[in-house]
């Protein structure tokens, strides 16, 4: 299944009643620094402070009446499972998410308010994310991929939509990249609406998974670091729908340091005065790495999420003081 | 005049088209702490970082052809300079902003990013604004108030209108005050609608001028403390149509120490990871003073702008940590 025009379309005119429109805001400040005209898309101001909405909203909104009274399922005690919650909420879908025993009060609490139906496993996110498969199967229920799913990718290019709307032409688009998801979905809009727009993949070194698959030619295994960017780390499940879309629609990639990452989010906190998390700070790391070579140009950031515990963050931040 | 229904329909008409559409968003964790159902109304969000832009579009909307020819001229380094620049740019009016001679290069940089032409004075905020004034009567254009001005109320009017429309049954709306143009505008929309909410003004202990004004039933000069809350610090000026307005739409009124102030800005920090100027953190302070009042009701606090100094932030912020 092709991640088409006409698809994406589609998807924009079922979801777009449900969801934010989110600011994209011209950065006085980080464009001085940098000499890039440099564009925050502040899609972390989204229902649930993520993108992940987006794809959630196009997996429910395709469903049969059959498949809808079934309710969907998913394991993710992170920005996709608060995403995935959030749809059923709005559409009123019953969503049953599974979790690892490890996940903290403040995120079960968070699905609960979104009627999440909650399952804690005695486990790890692998068991988590089997058991909520096996449950799928044996119901007959929609089990929604975090990534590896069109219509999700779909969802998320919406996001691209947006951004042309708002911003005709860019020269590029910084995304963060974990599953790949975000970058598909962005990537295909620009690349069937035939814009110009450069595509900037951009990872972690500690956590660059699909990078070196798209290195390497094929889905590989590959060993991570611990990362600031937390929802973009992870590998990337064999047969993936986005590692043959990314070969297409991927024009330049980055890998920034935690040092960068860092950096990055505490430019956002003093010249933008945001609270992102490590995830968005990678994309706005990676052109401040980068500025030389978009002197002058229209690039767009986009800052994906803002679910950081506060105090990490805060620690993150501190490092900076008085600089 | 006075702030009816229909200038308000007919400002919202006219302006609407160059606001943002804040997010009103519930607040999970601040509702739990609470008892309340805290609904944030993140104005803050607004293009400038305040609810300023509008007022100062409402002014320019209602000129005729001769006088947007002259253009506007304001004084003001904060919030309402800010404001009145970006909706002449908008509207493409020319913006004269007369400023004290201590203002930073931020600020500086900001206004002429909007176009705005400056004038740095060789004096303080008030000598700004006797030459502001003077410029304008001398060279008949029109000079916009930061709040002693009909279409300005009008124009803050329309945020009322906007929170009525995402949530329609609202048991209070928790506002800072300062000049007061905000809390008339607010209040005069839920009055002239006739709808039951109450309106909840809020002030920092130290910079309570217009509150003790309504306690002496006349506009009197109000010694006043540094606060943090700087946006909404300074007296209120003689004849002002606030005073009148406040007395008969304000149904609460409520004062915060320095302390509190704080805490309400760690608390959105730490809850919502939001950084908030001083003056959004009173009405928050004033909410988490009054809660018990305000059990199982649902109340919005107006989080009014987010103009403050990463650093200045950061200091306040990091007394709680690890708390």
């Amino acid at each position: 299944m092709q991640i088409t025009k006409e698809l994406i379309d589609n998807t924009h005119n079922h979801i777009s009643q449900w969801l934010r429109t989110t600011a994209l805001d011209y950065s006085i400040e980080l464009s001085e620094k940098t000499g890039v005209n440099v564009w925050l898309k502040k899609e972390y101001q989204q229902f649930t402070g993520s993108f992940k909405l987006r794809g959630a909203l196009s997996c429910i909104s395709q469903l049969n009446q059959e498949q809808k009274d079934a309710g969907i399922i998913t394991a993710s005690s992170g920005n996709h499972g608060l995403g995935v919650a959030m749809a059923g909420k709005i559409t009123g879908t019953k969503v049953t998410v599974f979790l690892p025993a490890n996940t903290s009060k403040v995120k079960l609490t968070a699905l609960q308010h979104l009627n999440a139906n909650v399952i804690v496993v005695d486990g790890d996110c692998l068991l988590a994310e089997q058991q909520a498969a096996e449950l799928a199967k044996e119901k007959g229920c929609y089990y929604v991929s975090p990534y590896n799913d069109p219509y999700v990718i779909a969802g998320q290019a919406t996001l691209a939509m947006e951004i042309h709307q708002q911003l005709p032409n860019v020269d590029a688009v910084f995304i963060s990249v974990g599953g790949g998801g975000l970058i598909s979905g962005i990537g295909s809009y620009y690349q069937e609406n035939k814009l110009e727009t450069e595509i900037a993949g951009c990872w972690p070194e500690n956590a660059p998974a699909l990078l070196k698959c798209l290195e390497q030619g094929k889905i590989i295994e590959v060993e991570e670091q611990p990362t600031l960017s937390e929802s973009t780390a992870g590998g990337v499940e064999q047969g993936s729908i986005t590692f043959p879309i990314a070969q297409k629609v991927v024009d330049k990639c980055y890998t920034v340091s935690e040092l960068e990452i860092s950096q990055a989010m505490y430019a956002l906190a003093k010249y933008e005065r945001e609270i992102v998390e490590g995830s968005a700070g990678v994309a706005m790391a990676a052109l401040m790495q980068q500025a030389e070579q978009y002197k002058g140009k229209d690039v767009v950031v986009v800052l994906c999420g803002k679910n950081i515990g506060f105090d990490k963050w805060l620690q993150v931040i501190e490092q900076y003081e008085d600089q």
